[in-house]
């Protein structure tokens, strides 16, 4: 049970995702659209600001769900079923808004859908490395148990930085990447618990899988960026549409390769409950952000708001839940929040 | 007990103390005191650097001193006659030190012995300090148990930074000010172990009396340095012995305050071994040193160069006796080596 809990978490990054979702809703598109054409029409900055924080919002709220549907016990469905319905999703959006746009400007050479193979060449990569890591993911709890796997996860950070320095040639300063080992030093410090020292007995084996993990991981994010920056002025639905389309079809084979039997036998649906479509609709969400992220921001923006998301979860969940803090989440919100200062200080001079 | 252990691992603020160490070995004192001559020659920097690393050394073989006499189960001696001891010893030393140089250069303004009121009168000032923290010591744990006070006593080196900075009107920039709560947050993380949470159930009076310690400690170190540096010229010898005669005559305060019957009944020396007399030797050489590195260096240096040494200690205890280093250890390594870097690379430009 717990690694699909695992597996639900690492949603927002298990299909390469998208971000206009404007007309989406049937009945009232008016508020959203109008507030997205303002974001896509406002200073950078300030498009940058809003689809941070709309991240962050969204990646707490997940955890906050999964939290709730674990308490209320139901966890019977089939993940990768969710996990199709959630790249169905995006997609559907991504082409409702392109409709939109269509109608208002016209079919020009940024917002047709037809392409080149040469465009579209690169759109499976990132679908296919979440795939191969979601197998992985399998397999690696031989070796490590699930909360050890959440404190490995965290060297997604790492990999993160790392792939972002050497495939985009982005630079980080010397007080960023200092910045960026407090941020993966700060999160783990947060998970802290009684048991965690388990994890420094995960075998070699185990090391190696994790560390493959996370360099798929960050791969997949870095590449992602990479494709959808490579043509700025690009419609950024086309972008997201191609995306889900491989993102649909890897995860329709994740479904024969899992769950064949689940989902013969007991139905797509079996074990769907309320809080299921919700997750299902936070993940749909989520994953446009981060698309958006991606295009108007970077992979490093992408992990600060995971992480930040993440404490903000905790303290959510002392009022929802009545969870305790440890002190050990004390100080790796400490730790984290002066990395967060210490990235924006430590910006290189233009 | 377990306050004797505490308080000598606090022994090496627990008189302020001092430097030069020249001549005080009788039989031997031609390659000490050549090597302190010669440090007391070279560029500020190559000083600075050896006394730095010196208190780093002696601190950590402290701890191992410490943790070794708590294994041979020798801990009966009265811990404010090795105090008084370890204060006689500076004192001894301080002399010494004098009479060589004024066998080499003569009596001069600088290091005769003799003083004004004016000058002698802010000299009792650490040490009663210190004598106050002490007493207060023993009260706290009414509150907190001793591995909680171990956590809260990290609150000195915010106390130290804020003091410094108000007290003496030296400026941090505002990484090394970020770099200082890292340091603070990675050396609690380094000491977190299962049990640690509890002292988050610390009621507000043992709050309140670990913050007016961590106060009295840092304002000690602080005044410190103000007395040693008022008279950069003054020899630094000198300005230990009036320092550590204070320290004396407020250790024989404490004697009598804690010990009288323990002294009076089983003898001043009661529960002595050679560990112990090994630990006092250290605590006076320590003591010598944290002296030169508040006239030479500063608070700052002193709290990083005191923190390193207890995370060498518990590298050096995996070897000597077989600890184990647990992830928060390794992950508030992490923290404070970043701090170390971040308080060089943030120096303010001069």
């Amino acid at each position: 049970m717990e690694y699909r809990k695992i597996k639900d978490e690492d949603q927002p990054d298990s299909g390469p995702v998208d971000g206009d979702i404007e007309s989406s809703r049937g009945k009232s598109p008016a508020p959203i659209s109008s507030s997205i054409a303002a974001l896509g029409a406002g200073p950078q900055w300030k498009r940058k600001t809003i689809v941070t924080f709309a991240l962050t919002f969204l990646t707490s709220s997940q955890a906050i769900l999964i939290v709730w549907s674990k308490r209320a016990g139901k966890y019977e469905y089939s993940v990768t079923t969710a996990n199709f319905l959630v790249e169905t999703l995006k997609c559907f959006l991504s082409l409702a808004a392109l409709a939109r746009t269509w109608k208002n400007e016209g079919v020009t050479e940024d917002n047709r859908l037809s392409t080149t193979i040469n465009e579209v060449s690169v759109y499976p990569i990132p679908a296919a490395l979440y795939l191969v890591k979601n197998l992985l993911q399998y397999y690696i709890f031989a070796y490590v148990d699930a909360p050890g796997y959440q404190i490995l996860k965290n060297l997604n950070i790492i990999s993160t930085g790392v792939l972002y320095r050497m495939i985009l040639k982005r630079k980080l300063s010397e007080i960023q990447w200092a910045a960026f080992i407090l941020l993966c030093a700060g999160c783990t410090t947060a998970q802290l618990n009684p048991s965690s020292d388990h994890v420094l007995q995960t075998p070699f084996q185990g090391w190696m899988m994790a560390i493959v993990m996370a360099l798929l991981s960050g791969f997949a994010g870095v590449y992602t960026e990479a494709i959808m920056k490579k043509r700025p002025s690009r419609n950024i639905n086309v972008q997201n549409f191609w995306l889900y389309v491989f993102g649909m079809a890897f995860n329709a084979v994740a479904i024969l390769i899992q769950d064949f039997d689940a989902v013969m036998n007991k139905g797509f649906f079996h074990g769907y409950s309320f809080v299921t479509v919700l997750m299902i609709l936070n993940h749909a969400l989520s994953g446009l952000a981060v698309s958006m992220v991606m295009k108007y921001a970077d992979n490093i923006v992408k992990v600060y708001s995971t992480s930040v998301a993440m404490l903000l979860t905790a303290v959510v969940a002392v009022f929802l839940f009545g969870f305790h803090l440890s002190l050990a989440f004390f100080l790796g919100t400490t730790v984290v929040s002066v990395s967060v200062y210490l990235h924006s200080a430590g910006k290189p001079p233009r």
